[in-house]
């Protein structure tokens, strides 16, 4: 956020004006998925009307490659709770004669993917919108080194829907993970216990069109539809879903940008989407007509929400210049 | 424990004599398994032969309702522990390229049971001796009350293999009971992770004649065959296993406890078979051939395990009579 600040205030006290008008918005909910940030800009359209967003929360694709940003994943997010017998029981008094909550649990759960890793959730895929062979050529241009990524996670080997390559399935395609389960003993050693309660914490990302509530819907309805009749099984829509967002590659604010980063970078900028959700895109887009154009300077290594977080100082003056350099481009492409 | 003791020492203060020989073992790791007991038992065959073994550890059928005991379930015990990334990513930026250690582990875990509850492990009946018409009859004829039972343990119905009952299905079925599983967050609210790692912890109880070591190699075996090559799935044997153990209703030491228990409640006992495990039993069989007469006055009201765990005054005093009159009347059944 200070980067565009400082760019803005240096061009000014430069040339004693700026190639365009210039609002600035501070989204600080952005982590908690901007519960509240919608009823805001509802509330204050004209105060923030404008023909384009730059939002400063995101990367470049290295040192040396800039990225044009055509797309992010929305996100819903729902949790399930089973309760069993009304407290935890004696596997070897009981075993036997009731349903094992964390056994109808697993049976849930291993129903919403098929064994190649697509979702398996009725209706999940109707929304998705097809992504043009144009785009897919674009998207595939950007280098991807598939076995140092596959190394950097550590995993013996790539998985997921086998029509689209890792880098469209992290892109253009929605995902259902279940970021976390428990239930029953967790400690050292055996407990010869049936749990009363097990739970399980699910979120979807998701891309164009398709709809968060609509989503949490269909995920719960499955559930609920092939819950045992032996268990309670709850269903729980969570806060922080996020729209999904596009934006064309040749939206005048992305023509701008290419050719801002063409020129600080030396080499043309890839065409990518990525995979995470930053709420206020879908948002301003729905409330205030404007696409949000991704300019921004952080790095894949640079631990992002971890404790030793960093920054480069190289990237904080070459994002000074970017911006400096965006506003006075973006006028030449309407 | 202190129960036979108090008995013995009485009846041999008032007539100067026991009518049998009387070896008292004291038994302190029943609740961890008996981990050392079979090495201890075999190093000491001498010391402790004997014709029977009389058990103070259990219950009766109610306060006015004795048991016979025709067996025990015996035990054995895993955990799964799948590794999927090297490190908790982010589902945004990596989710869809590569597999869920979670999603795995419910994957292998749904595996383990059929709709109905029967276990789906490649040979885990195969040792499962039949239980005679005539046994299974006696164990019908004990009073069962279902809808008491199932409203006991709250759930909203019972459940398990369609064609035993729900006594029978703790008595003289085996069972796989999935303990405790964990991975991810399992705060409040939502966290978009892809864990590291997901694990589970299983214990089987057997019946005769399954063998432990047997069974937890089925398990472990169809684990790591159904295993996804995308994740790393290790399976470990824990340690607290115990043998399943069955004594015939007319074997003498249960002929002599009928006739005890019979006079002591003014009702023949019910014939029964327990589901949780004590080691002792199946390793006294094994190495001494000598079988368990379960001999004990604990009810099933009395939060065994709990902080509140209690035990009756009157069954304290019924215990000391019924181990003085099961002295005497052991003789008489040879």
């Amino acid at each position: 956020m200070l980067v565009p600040i400082l760019a803005a205030e240096a061009l000014y006290q430069t040339t004693g004006t700026l190639p365009v008008n210039v609002k600035f918005f501070f989204e600080g909910q952005e982590e908690i998925g901007s519960p509240q940030l919608a009823e805001f800009v509802t509330g204050h359209r004209e105060l923030l009307a404008c023909d384009m967003v730059l939002a400063a929360d995101g990367s470049q694709g290295g040192e040396n490659q800039p990225i044009l940003l055509t797309g992010r994943r929305g996100l819903c997010a729902l949790q399930i709770d089973i309760q069993g017998a009304e407290r935890d029981v004696h596997s070897g008094t009981y075993g036997g004669s009731f349903l094992n909550p964390i056994h109808a649990l697993v049976q849930l759960l291993s129903s919403l993917h098929d064994e190649q890793g697509k979702v398996r959730v009725e209706g999940f895929y109707d929304a998705v919108a097809s992504v043009s062979q144009e785009e897919r050529r674009m998207l595939a241009e950007a280098s991807f080194d598939e076995d140092a990524f596959r190394t950097g996670l550590g995993v013996p080997r790539l998985f997921g829907e086998p029509s689209f390559t890792p880098m469209e399935r992290i892109g253009i395609r929605p995902t259902l993970e279940i970021n976390g389960i428990g239930g029953g003993f967790q400690g050292e050693g055996v407990k010869t216990v049936i749990p009363a309660t097990a739970h399980a914490k699910i979120t979807c990302r998701l891309v164009p069109d398709q709809d968060p509530d609509d989503i949490v819907e269909k995920v719960a309805s499955q559930i609920r539809k092939n819950a045992s009749e032996a268990v309670t099984v709850r269903v729980t829509s969570l806060p922080g879903g996020g729209l999904p967002y596009r934006v064309a590659a040749d939206h005048p604010g992305n023509r701008a940008a290419a050719s801002v980063l063409a020129r600080l970078y030396g080499t043309p900028p890839n065409v990518a989407r990525m995979g995470g959700t930053i709420p206020v895109c879908g948002i301003f887009l729905r409330h205030l007509n404007a696409s949000t154009i991704h300019f921004s300077f952080g790095l894949s290594d640079e631990n992002i929400h971890a404790p030793d977080e960093f920054f480069r100082l190289e990237s904080f003056r070459r994002g000074q210049r970017a911006y400096c350099m965006m506003l006075e481009e973006i006028p030449r492409h309407g």
